[in-house]
């Protein structure tokens, strides 16, 4: 099976994942800045936050099916799983804003980013196996410090919101540095596929 | 008519039911774990399902246009009949998960799943009639038996959450049982097709 | 310009504005079948109608595209103005719908109705005068007998609305009849232009 | 990488962005035409406003994109920033349409009209650069006089509506009546695009 419809199918969840966050913003009651301030905010913040972890997600699944050719019914699946994670960030991202960073809704989040963080690894592995032992995808991949080092910061993210200090929220706010540091980290784009599809050609 | 805006614009609809579904769950008023288990535990879990019926429904569409090259004016309202049923999903999916498993909603829930077999069903044998005596969809089909479980399941589950114990719910429990296990048996992707494909080349 | 892109956003806006018209659908209350019929019962038929109606639009612009190669800025602001009509009926449906049946929230559907009549027909005057004087478009049309029999239904139940018995409402469900007439009226395939496109082959 | 994806991609989430602001429109409480003009009649104007000025963006995208063969990472980010900045439109519209048009709240709509133009700026300015010497894009482009008139008339304004006559909202009327005019100088076709591609063909 060709990936086109594939493509174009995860092409619209993500569209509209990276949408429909915008309607948890409420609008605010009064008309003035602070009101704009304290009702939407925070809100725009963890807004452009998600909106930049999708934006990285559709990214990196763009180029990385540049390098394929051809899915199993496997793949498929271990996409729709990749995008069911995704789905649940207009849900994660509304709670923990509007809990303003309460320690519980940060873990959440955490855990989301490692769900989805989990479940591309599990597409981009499926992939690999089924390209068999000359899997363009394996040589650009290649050592996947990034792949490996993101994972790492979610888990350090929410092992901080949950064990360091749960008075003054400090812990709280270490794992909110650690998932934009982990967003930053991505925004720079994947040079190594760039480069494969460079060097092999992009397959037709 | 060819297929190609017919499957871009099945795909758009089944991305957005896919997706606003996630619309459904609320954000837990308090910020702790057991407020989000009593509020949207139960949605996360219904929603999985649902997310599932409708990605099981985009993975057989997909299948079935691959053996498609043409679509007449009857197959396209069979397939607008199919979206219709499969936009209903969030409101069944919604109204299951307000009740907590009440038995109107359950029952509704497998209507709405029976609708959508009945219209796969349509739409398939509307494909295959156009397609005339050799049509590749009727091979690849073969004896359906899945095609042919499934509403059997769907049947099954309904008429035990009308029947049996009322006042226990027990009858609405094997209900559940019942959809999720025909959702299990669509998980496996559908091998007669790609068998299909392979042997007879995909049509351009 | 091609007409990839447009026919791409467009199959997209209709998919959205398709699909969003169930999020007014709101959830019963209760969990009896009482509470769906009396909360969801109206709701779901108007659903259906203006469901129906989406997808009489999508098929008209997709049978009549097959007959465009190339827009024009024209063509592009005119199914603009389509698609603002079209996305009105999300809002049109619901008032009518919450108003059950009341004769203003009528007229209005039936406004609005008419508007994407007349926003449909500028478009297929504006790719005929494009096409210049041999339009494969125009000749597919020929005397476009559902073209004009159609808004004369959608104004013939405004008026009805309006002006007959206003107390009884029997103005109100004539309407409701003209509306559902044009749209069983379109369901029928349109066999003039499948047939133009069997005589002249598709452009490419 | 080719421009296809990016281009189906910004073409989704253009398409949502454009059709949800009408689910901000809030369905009328009463049934009297006076209802719908008192609870929806401003919102209709500014949903018009709003939805011409994504469609302004998604036709000059579109116009942008037939000059552009390959994009690189730096281009997708730039594309994800404009789309960022269009995805706040149905807040910034639901905000101004339920104040009424209060000063801050159209302040804010300017702002994100100019951030939008901004965005658009830079996006070209990626995408002229990664061409090199002989862009196709800068030649179309040229002297670029609307793109330059547009945002002097964002900031013109903006600065009103935050200056003149802040009692009696003169300023406020003049802010609605830059922005209005920039979208109808938009409107216009962009007639150089047209006129290099018909110079030099698509690019493939």
């Amino acid at each position: 099976m060709r990936t086109g419809r594939l493509e174009a199918f995860s092409d619209g969840v993500l569209a509209i994942i990276i949408t429909i966050m915008v309607l948890e913003l409420r609008v605010p009651e009064g008309h003035h800045l602070s009101d704009l301030v304290h009702t939407a905010g925070v809100g725009l913040l963890t807004y452009l936050l998600s909106f930049v972890y999708v934006g990285i997600y559709w990214n990196n699944h763009h180029h990385m099916f540049h390098l394929v050719r051809q899915v199993s019914g496997g793949v498929l699946w271990a996409n729709l799983a990749l995008l069911f994670c995704l789905s649940l960030f207009p849900f994660t991202t509304g709670w923990m804003d509007e809990s303003r960073f309460e320690q519980t809704p940060v873990v959440v989040y955490g855990l989301n980013l490692l769900a989805a963080a989990v479940a591309y690894y599990i597409l981009q592995t499926a992939i690999i196996r089924q390209q068999g032992a000359d899997s363009p995808l394996r040589r650009a991949v290649g050592a996947d410090v990034k792949g490996k080092i993101s994972p790492v910061l979610y888990v350090a993210g929410t092992l901080s919101a949950l064990a360091i200090d749960r008075e003054g929220r400090v812990g709280v706010w270490i794992a909110l540095g650690c998932f934009v540091g982990a967003a930053v980290l991505w925004i720079v784009p994947d040079r190594r596929i760039d480069r494969t599809v460079r060097e092999t050609g992009i397959p037709e």
